[in-house]
């Protein structure tokens, strides 16, 4: 089982054995990890694959990590502007494609620690966004690296809300030209990745201004540095904005645009144009401008955000399982610390929350990659659903992954603080993933929007016909609920129909308690638009449950296929329920509210959830191997396969700068502190 | 209000000008901010010592903090001896006493940013564990800087279960020394700060063997360095442990002792010590060596912890004045962000917070040094409560701190995630308080141990006299309870009596429920350690109940004491309730499970605390204001004081490193990208 990259030696001779409190946890299998890793990378040919590149890209030194933890700032983007090149030359070498699967497992296994990501953001929002005519302009110029792209968006004012955004372009039709422009201090771009010291062309979001009239958002093609020698263009500002809580290798930069002239021709145009004269045409719907927001949160779901707890996972369970504190019994040897119910508790619904999001997140891009199609081709049918699904289930993945790579830090005790770990920059980079591509507030709050409006079109006509045309994320509003859940004992909370039921109850109540509210308070007086605002903590929670309760139906739908694979089927069941039993005990309050489960079935729910912790106790190792992170990539002193965590942590330490680089603060303060202090002092 | 300080221009023009939209917010004030401040101080005069001392330090461009987020680990480390350094050169001229107001507010205005502060650590330790005569060696050496002190009780392999510590100290009659030996790796020390460049002595906690018996820890006095040139001490293996999520100014270190011999006084022996031939006495309890950490923890809650939050909500409470985001109403100017009932959700909960737990401290704080000069006096009685108390508080605070300060980060959108926002290393800083001195689920599980002690005792002696003898912190436990909790409507909830019952309630009921449970489990032939186990998840929930109603009521107590001043009262009394209800909602399936609250009432609980947030938007600049730090020690781009967000965030980035330093991969990597990709790719 795995290949051999998972257990290289890293050149210590230490970690030429594995430790044996590891090693034990393999023995007995109660299912054949090989098989669940090939299921997660849908087909055992993807594993092959996957692990071919992994090959090719850890057994060449130049991709090393190793330093990482070492680095500044500037070293860290010098090291991955290294690694994106060397990934390019590789790509063209073997012939490997744009957005192929060959480039998407190399960027897996560097952990996407490579500079120009936000290139491929450009390229997609010029496929979704531009004419086939831009594309066929500007894509094989992006492809071929001869500009290095990136997109522009967010401002120094002005960030998730678009509509506030304040760069201008303003159309001169005596030029045929946009006017692009930062009208103020807070309209300076801000964040966008790549910019500050990589890209020559930025998608500029502005508001367009042609005859006079402002027509809201649109993306515009904006050159910034000379081709030649790389300095800003006249009239651009550009920079770094500075050191972050994480992703160091990446150069988030800022932009001033003043009046800066490009052709017509570079407003990207599928969806609206501007003629020669300054005439306006639309073709679709102003929301359109957020699609390229959507194709870049469903990519990110599952390539991005998902795998850091799932990395943070394997990290903390390895860990857990070497690290003793303690005794069980006072005449046994120190118990392994993942055989307290505390650290179980701690760390298996992190596990079971990394499998669900798996699963949610293939399932929302299949889901995404059926309706593109259509919406490109302006049939938008899908997209108020799509948009709103995307929005709701980055929030929670987000949130969620979060909190989860925190609580598997902590778990980890002192070691989980040190860098080493590997665990801060899975902390910090999931730390992120709650606020880029939309805060994720105010994507509950869109996709309550769209909850609100669909309950009321299904209390409006609750005829069959109109309830079939709601949307299937949205079904369950119209199906027959019960008042009380009929669980009658501890097993009766593993039946996922049951949980499922549960969920979709709590969440139809909370929406129609949400909308009730909203509709008192405007009975009572309060306008629209404040009483959604005194509104927006219940429909928040509310939008929060239904995504819980997507991804339970989702996950529970994902174990019935696996009807082939009867082990597989019941371990991650096991998960299955752990995640659906984990979220009704922590919203145990919604659930008791009105009486749907009593306090006695809150207990019984407790009951099965903890008899779960020792069941996935004894397959928990196997669940971490399966997700077959190579240990380059997971590049943590207490994760590796080996187990070898103590040895490690020390040799790694030995290489700080802070060992090496000497200690100039001795002669200059601490000497004279010491030898000195009745003379100087 | 407020002094210079706190306006200061820090040297740029567009500062000198409070913006409108903060200083508006300042026009009516409800109630006197100074005097909110001079009772946080506990008393003008500590107010104006305070500002004497920060002028001190902030007028002296040595104690800068203003390049901190551009500083490396090493370039950090140094600047933090500079500052010790100079702190002790102007204690010296200025007559600061070691453990005086003024250094201590030194140390508040330089936000504890110093190296060498395990230095007092040690001090705190010696006199809790060293017999006078050896103070009286020791301690004038420590105050005069003659030596470095550390203190190393953490090991590679075990930090808060001491009894698992490996360091040997085995007494040598012969000699009358103790070898100090590190007989594995995992015994090696690791994390004790100011070890890894700095100390030349630590206190190492050590197994004691004398005459072939191990007597448990006890604390050593090693001396590690040379005085003269500061190099290892022969047998000593001592160095940095690298890169750490955050405290980059501290040297954590390790240390590894082969076979080191120290004379048998540098014992510290007021409870326990070995005579010449080996004879070993005791005079106190094993627990005693708690002691130490007990005066840690007490120290760290007020001193450390608790202003990580006050910060972030000063920062982030400022941040939402001036950010604006959307429409409240179509026809109306962008809405300042703080309008919103969700920014009031994240932020105002985590206020009032802020607020319980200085109180708390405080109290926490009395309640020590009232206990401390008996048991140093090996009066023991209070020491039990005193631990677990100190250790439940501590977990509680630091839990509710760290994820509030990371809440209020959030609250600020990406800007929260830049360094120069201050957030992120407050964030760090209070996750980092979650672990060290005792990982907080060891610390919960050790007041549940004393909550199910004293609920047996309660349950075993219901007369009056024993509930008497129960003591201060759980009286509760025997006090008459409701079975249902009297509220009929929202204002009902308003009642800071009605509130505190509410968590007596649950407190008591849920270590009722895990006493119950434990002794079922053992009843059907579990053993008393693994039924204990099985038992943790309940427990722990017990025990934060059980701090979270301490703290409810502390705060409801403190109220009580201002009733001279009714304007304060009234203000504060808003952010005690909003705290309390808080934590109901928060955990309303507590409330709900066994009927104590109706989710008729649980609504009205939520439309009194939803009623509270537009009530306290009012005063929240003076609220936070009147925490009084200044703009130095606050150290941030979105928090100071003018308000001028926006161009601080812009101008301190252009001093950033990956700005001033230029761009190296631009030859190396991205010319070739760009110009040679035919060529070389």
């Amino acid at each position: 089982m795995g290949s051999p990259v998972h257990r290289v030696s890293l050149g210590d001779t230490w970690s030429s054995q594995v430790h044996p409190d590891i090693e034990c946890e393999r023995h007995t299998q109660s299912f054949n990890v090989e098989r669940l890793t090939n299921i997660l990378d849908s087909g055992a040919e993807n594993t092959a694959l996957r692990r071919k590149v992994e090959n090719i890209i850890h057994s060449d030194p130049k991709f090393s990590l190793k330093d990482n933890y070492f680095m500044t700032q500037n070293e860290c983007y010098e090291a991955a502007v290294r690694r994106k090149f060397h990934v390019q030359i590789i790509a063209k070498r073997l012939g490997w494609l744009d957005n192929s699967p060959e480039l998407y497992y190399a960027y897996r296994a560097l952990s996407g620690e490579l500079a120009l990501n936000i290139h491929d953001i450009f390229l997609k929002a010029l496929r979704s966004l531009g004419s086939e005519e831009q594309i066929a302009k500007w894509a094989p110029l992006c492809k071929e690296f001869q500009i290095i792209a990136t997109y522009a968006q967010t401002e120094l004012g002005h960030g998730t809300y678009l509509q506030g955004l304040e760069t201008e372009a303003t159309y001169d039709a005596a030029t045929q030209e946009f006017v692009v422009h930062s009208p103020t201090m807070t309209s300076t771009k801000w964040w966008p990745g790549d910019l500050g010291r990589s890209a020559t062309h930025a998608l500029v979001q502005a508001q367009l201004i042609c005859s006079g009239a402002r027509r809201g958002m649109h993306s515009f093609i904006v050159p910034i540095r000379s081709l030649q020698d790389h300095t800003p263009l006249p009239g651009i500002t550009v920079g770094d904005i500075g050191p972050k809580m994480g992703f160091d290798y990446t150069d988030n930069g800022f932009l001033r645009l003043d009046h800066v002239r490009i052709p017509r021709e570079n407003m990207l145009n599928r969806f609206a144009q501007v003629l020669p004269d300054g005439t306006y045409l639309t073709h679709g719907r102003l929301q359109i401008n957020y699609l390229s927001m959507v194709v870049t949160r469903v990519t990110l779901i599952g390539g991005e955000i998902t795998p850091i707890l799932q990395k943070a996972c394997v990290i903390a369970v390895r860990y857990s399982v070497i690290r003793r504190q303690s005794h069980l019994r006072p005449s046994d040897p120190e118990a392994k610390v993942l055989d307290y119910q505390m650290q179980q508790q701690k760390l298996f619904p992190q596990l079971a929350t990394a499998y669900a999001f798996h699963f949610l997140a293939s399932n929302l891009s299949e889901f995404f990659y059926s309706s593109y199609g259509a919406i490109v081709n302006l049939d938008f049918r899908t997209l108020p659903e799509l948009h709103a699904l995307s929005a709701g289930i980055k929030a929670l993945v987000s949130d969620l992954c979060s909190l989860g790579t925190e609580l598997c830090r902590r778990a980890c005790g002192g070691h989980g603080y040190s860098k080493l770990s590997g665990l801060p920059s899975l902390v910090t980079r999931g730390a992120a993933a709650c606020t880029y591509e939309g805060e994720n507030t105010v994507l509950y709050l869109q996709l309550a929007r769209f909850l609100e409006k669909n309950y009321l079109q299904a209390q409006a006509s609750p005829d069959s016909a109109s309830q079939r045309s709601l949307p299937l994320s949205v079904a369950y509003l119209t199906a027959p609920d019960l008042a009380r859940c009929p669980a009658q004992k501890a097993t009766d909370f593993l039946d996922p129909k049951l949980y499922t039921m549960a969920w979709a109850h709590v969440a139809a109540r909370l929406i129609k308690d949400s909308v009730h509210h909203l509709q008192t308070l405007m009975r009572s007086g309060t306008d629209r638009h404040e009483a959604w605002n005194q509104t927006a903590v219940m429909y928040t929670q509310a939008a929060k449950a239904h995504c819980y309760y997507i991804s339970v139906k989702n996950f529970t739908e994902t174990l019935e296929k696996l009807g082939n694979e009867p082990a597989i089927q019941q371990v991650l069941k096991r998960l299955c329920d752990l995640y659906a039993l984990h979220g009704i005990l922590t919203n145990s309050g919604d659930f008791l509210h009105d009486g749907f489960l009593s306090g006695t079935q809150v207990d019984a729910a407790r009951t099965a959830y903890l008899d779960l912790l020792p069941l996935i106790r004894k397959d928990a190792i196997l669940l971490t191997d399966a997700f077959d992170f190579t240990d380059h990539c997971l590049n943590s002193a207490l994760g590796c396969y080996d187990g070898n965590v103590y040895e490690r942590l020390f040799h790694w330490a030995q290489r700080s700068p802070t060992n090496t680089q000497g200690n100039p603060a001795y002669e200059k303060y601490l000497r004279p502190l010491l030898q000195g202090s009745k003379a100087k002092l």
